[in-house]
């Protein structure tokens, strides 16, 4: 086996920093050493990674992606490869991405699909939750089975998207009785999605059709709504584990901490679009340019606190992670299936490659701390959905491993760093005062001198066990 | 016409007490006089009814009666005459009481069939909300010609029952929608009925089919969790005035409260037996027994504050109105529909004879003031539901007058004071430090010496206006 | 005894509004007649006023004035006399106003000199509260004295002015719990004034001494703190009634809020400045102009929230009463002391002609119903402070009425209506949709056709009862 | 220089767990190894501790004791000496005591004053807070200085204990913006003392004298009343960090989460005696017996929440460290100076070497994880505090270690395990699910195999840095 030590770097963890070294050994991590121990110890390398004035931190997860999603007569343009070539890119080692279940087909059919379509195709390592669209006898007992036997611990509901992917309350229940008997945790696309299908058709008929009404159909109260909505459903059955994915209105903020200050176990996930984009910049853009930021949740309107809520509940542990929702589709072609209709317009936004990027630049600006960037986008994103070996840097955990540059400089668009496969970024010129300089995904180079380095095929299927961030 | 004069009786309003004289004319408050101005004025009456050491006050208003109303397979067993009768021996002299339409029924069809059952059949005067129980075109068109043109200015729908009454999220949007444009009241029966089904199907199938299970079923979060939703889509739908029924969880009273905070013209009503009554003491008897107080919502437990909330709400006024939700069952026969199956028991409580008891030993035990009984059984529901000439003993106002005796008793009971069209009581026992003595319903005595001397058909249909009470 | 008949006007409660007439005898509401009902009756008087297209009403109560109140080196500009005149020009019929009493004076002494100030003097009735600003065992005997003797049942205590009129929190205490046994309402001025004191000396220190300086050393937070003490401390000392006086921040209304959602009696009041004036708009006008405005609570900036949730505040009962805090001094030679120096300029603005005008534009816009108008400015005061025949148009109260026409107009400013004894108004150029027409007192005519006719003297001293608006 | 291998155990940190070997090198740590890698790559030790099925924890750091404190006429009982190896017993390897300031005396003798009492006569490594008894200009000035070169950057105000520690809010404004300035952390004894002796006296004057009446004179609001106040005081400081000490109140709690969720640098601390001990089971004990448990805050009631919201609050990091307010007396002569006035009898309760093992019984039961248990009691303490190389296992930290046996078990009790001076303890009986099996401090071991092999005198003065847990 190959030894590869990092020397000389700042070690970032969750609670703190310190200079050390860091030392390989095949796919683990095999010692944290104290400055100068290495020499010391008369330790060897195979090679050496000099992280003179860098921070070495673990490697990203992104447990929010959507590669290859079948939505609105479409598909989300990265596949696993492009995908997760472009995660390592930025810095990620390790996607959950989402096996996706319907009404009236087979969990297990599914998921298989969703196996064949990642094996053997990623750069990174990859793990999956369950998205259960169509809650039945079936479909439940196949949840307990994949908790038990297939490492998936994790299913995610839909309060939005009736017809499609929409669980009703009766269905939410009991999904979530069943997920609290496994220990799983239920996560949650929380917007009443039967009373904004009567604002979105409202709003076509009377002829509001640009990619803004998106935004202008959805409220910020039918997200805080079903926040509320899913808390209660979860303590009726049995106080099961909710994690309330994509949180962009201050109102669902306000729900899940005052489901924490109640002492449950409710957890937020807020992404880099929230915090940066709005209606009015992005979205209501003119002409159909805006379709460039349809996603739902949508972006919120800038003139209320939401994007302030969210940076102070991220600070706060309100909002316990940073996903990206990345779910990519092209301007052209894709986008615009919903030109004249909003409702037709493929709802996602690609972000898998600069969420580390987009992050470290609120810790740039003091929006959080540098403890805060790990823990958000790696630390609590592990234990969360028990990836028992990922997430820190500490010996006998994988050696994921992302070497960041404080003193560069990114710069994020079309024809600057971008990988996805878009014909656009949706945050185009945006720059970052730090760089994504060396990513090691166990133990082996990926990304160096702004190079892929790495190999499609590498990452492989990670099982998951339960979440070990429960209160 | 007929002069009457109520003489030397402390004179009760929502805001004070004063000792005066009301000159009743015809049907008609003719004019309200300090004590002696009558013999200085020279004004003589056909009869003069003296007060001496008695209140006089508005005559009861009952806006939450269910006459006649199908349900579970059976109706409820007071008729509009017995149930009128019952009323104005309890001291009442309006009932508004609820026209049902369901889904595939006609608005227009469904109010005539109330207005048939209860024209001529009245003892005291009536009028009509409206269920709206399938949202569509036609029944929105209607909602707006009932305000434009009947003098039906709310409209209830449910988040419970469904399949038989429910509406979904969209549907309530639309008619909240509609009720915003018109000023109508839009009232809700908040209860999460897609959930509260599942649990109760889980129930029978556990075999806990007893009476107590309705409760257990129908969780305490389950009817916060509906109000809370019914506030925000109130919200979406243009801020319209929404009216929550018969609350008897804390949970729904502090959304109820928040929103009140925020400055939301959203009310509370709460009735008798949720401040009375228990799952321990009453819906727990053992055997089928308890059938007798399986109503929705549900009687909750005594171990939580539910009680005390209710009355501090009460109170300070975050619960507005204080109604029965009438809807009596006979034990036999009717309740017994839901022997060995808790779910099949028709849901209600009779209790139109009773309020006005009830909720002044509220009074004498300090829960509330003599001004707030005025406040929450006459006074406000005039004003929350355009009963523009009642509700107040002023002159110009009808002539509904309860005279109250505060130095008699009254004993409730099957053998007792019991006039409902029921073979029990859910209050057999309960003895109240004060009595009925003398009511007035338009000028007219109704029932005095403990004997009903009204005629029935003497009641008439009002017509309402819009809310008075909205901030 | 002289008898006055008002007819034809819209006599309007605290609940609602209807045609009629107001029969006054002698100094009492004799009746209160249907329309017609007078000729009817056969209801002769010695005078009619005919109230045609107006509103009847009862006469304003202001429960905050300080007449002639010595204060920074000066006294207060209006005596008793043009005080109590300018009210009847507001359309106010009593007036509270405070005996103070300090450190190492007797309240007994303090008592009879504002009685020698008031009596034979004043045009309109008036009471007192007892200002404590030295508890002590001798003033804490005082007050039940006066609350069994005197008819004083409230008592301000300052948590501003250390050295003066600040009372610590161990005094409160202790006055707090002699005012819970006997029954008798706390008034609190509620900010920080030691935190405060060391804010102006640094303000001072840096050469900030522009009036505006007032209010920026004076911070909302500090109204918040003060607010939320003095209502731990009424529970501790046994739930005793507290009445927060002139609250001008959120601040402090989240915690009267949040005090009635715990179901305590604790009561909020703002003055129109409050609703009106700001830091940005008046007290920061350039120069010394500002210091017109200087009265404590401070005029609050107009970028936050405080405007509208006072306005929200009052809608829902979270604050009950408006009064003036009336306190005026003449710009020149008094105002001026606090040239160079906002701490030495004398605290206070004159309102208490214009209370009335001020918050019936509130109904024009849309703020408050015309009935919140009444309960918030005469039947709430009345019921608050036991004024037991006053604040409401009923038989056998005092005949205290205003008669206000909404068809006419008001110009507020020291060249069109201004009657205090004051060099400039503080709400100079303001109009007003609306106009006092007619106010009686006790039966007497005060002020008609733009003119006085009422007499000084005439006003006599009322004993007040126990607060009758406790829950 | 010594190596010591800590070979096979679980290591635990704040973030997770997993088995590994560290390596000390002198006194600090080296290395952190996976299972295997020490031999693997050749590496040797002086020493190695095997500590197979043991977790290996940061030693335990105490931030709030108090030795040797003069208080009450009497001085604790534990000195530096008896106080640091009662700590070590107990697995911790840092205290930090507070040197105290009072009026009148200077900031730079006081603390002259405690380097003297502690240095050479401590077991293990200690820092000092400063309280500040008497804020002033030459305090402050020595607040900065202290700040700047003496490694103390934390300073503890008392609202409590008028005339011996209080500071005004005035003082505590002062010391606060202070603290704004150079970054200090205040730290708050949180109860309205000023009130507070006025219950006392009042108490003691009606003869309710016994220990239990000590509790009854602090109520819960006064220590919430107070912990709002310190809040709102610090925001209008400028936001300086502000951590309340020894909170014992669900009323205190609800505060601090509150300014948590308004994006607030506010922290919370609570002690073991608050979590396991109430006044009913050891505070009211008959007799003088109960004198034990007198301490501030006091023990609170079991009949309302206090405990299970305290545990929520550690839970839910609304409570972020805990510490004891080790204060230890004995009960002979000491508490006795307060027979017959529970007003003089000292306060305080000894618990310096109990604390990480009650708060692992809280891992036993469930009520906390074991990572918060290191979290809570090491690694936030180390943090906060600006122990820089402490509270984390990590390369170059200090090698302060605690080898935790979850398979043994301790029993407190003055004839078990108890090293104090005392000669009673607060938890007598208590018996644990796990023991301190050996404990290192800075590379040294100082207890094991139920022995203390430490040194007196090894123990250093460690200057602390600004605190690294602001958000």
């Amino acid at each position: 086996m190959t030894r590869t030590l990092i020397t000389n770097g700042m070690i970032v963890s969750a609670t703190g920093r310190a200079s050390g070294d860091v030392l390989i050994d095949g796919e683990t991590i095999a010692a944290i050493l104290a400055p100068g121990q290495a020499a010391g110890l008369g330790i060897s390398a195979d090679r050496t990674i000099d992280a003179t004035g860098k921070y070495v931190v673990p490697g990203g997860i992104d447990v929010h992606t959507h590669m290859e999603l079948p939505f609105g007569g479409t598909e989300a343009s990265d596949t696993f490869e492009t995908g997760t070539v472009a995660a390592a890119w930025g810095g990620v080692t390790t996607i959950v991405d989402f096996a996706v279940q319907n009404t009236n087909t087979s969990v297990h059919e599914r998921l298989a699909e969703w196996h064949e379509k990642a094996a053997g195709n990623c750069a990174i390592d990859y793990g999956f939750h369950q998205i259960i669209g169509g809650v039945d006898e079936e479909s439940l007992k196949a949840m307990t089975y994949l908790v038990d036997n297939e490492g998936i611990t994790s299913f995610k509901l839909f309060m939005a998207y009736p017809g499609v992917l929409y669980s009703d309350d009766g269905q939410i229940l009991r999904a979530m009785q069943n997920a609290s008997e496994s220990g799983a945790m239920i996560m949650m696309h929380a917007e009443n999605g039967i009373a904004i299908d009567v604002l979105v058709a409202q709003s076509i008929a009377r002829g509001d059709t640009d990619p803004r009404f998106h935004s202008l159909t959805r409220p910020a109260e039918m997200e805080g709504e079903a926040t509320h909505r899913a808390i209660q459903l979860a303590k009726v059955a049995g106080n099961v584990p909710l994690y309330i994915v994509h949180m962009s209105a201050s109102e669902a903020l306000e729900e899940v901490a005052a489901a924490q200050h109640a002492g449950l176990n409710v957890f937020g996930e807020t992404c880099p679009q929230y915090l940066y984009l709005s209606l009015e910049d992005h979205l209501a853009q003119p002409g159909f340019e805006g379709a460039k930021w349809v996603c739902s949740t949508p972006l919120r309107t800038k003139h209320q606190h939401h994007q302030n809520d969210l940076w102070k509940g991220l600070r706060m542990n309100e909002l316990a992670i940073v996903s990206t929702d990345h779910c990519p589709f092209c301007f052209k072609d894709q986008k615009e299936l919903g030109l004249g209709d909003f409702s037709k317009i493929p709802n996602g936004i690609g972000g898998v490659e600069h969420r580390m990027e987009l992050l470290y630049q609120g810790v740039v600006t003091g929006e959080i701390s540098l403890e805060r960037w790990v823990e958000t986008c790696a630390t609590t994103p592990a234990r969360m959905f028990g990836l028992d070996r990922k997430g820190e840097i500490a010996p006998g955990f994988d050696a994921d491993v992302l070497i960041w540059d404080p003193n560069n400089r990114t710069k994020i668009g079309i024809n600057d760093k971008h990988h996805m496969n878009m014909d656009h970024s949706a945050y185009e010129g945006f720059e970052i005062d730090g760089k994504v300089d060396t990513v090691i995904s166990r133990g082996t180079v990926v990304v160096e001198n702004d190079t892929f380095v790495g190999k499609v095929g590498h990452g492989k299927y990670v099982k998951r066990g339960l979440s070990r961030y429960l209160h």
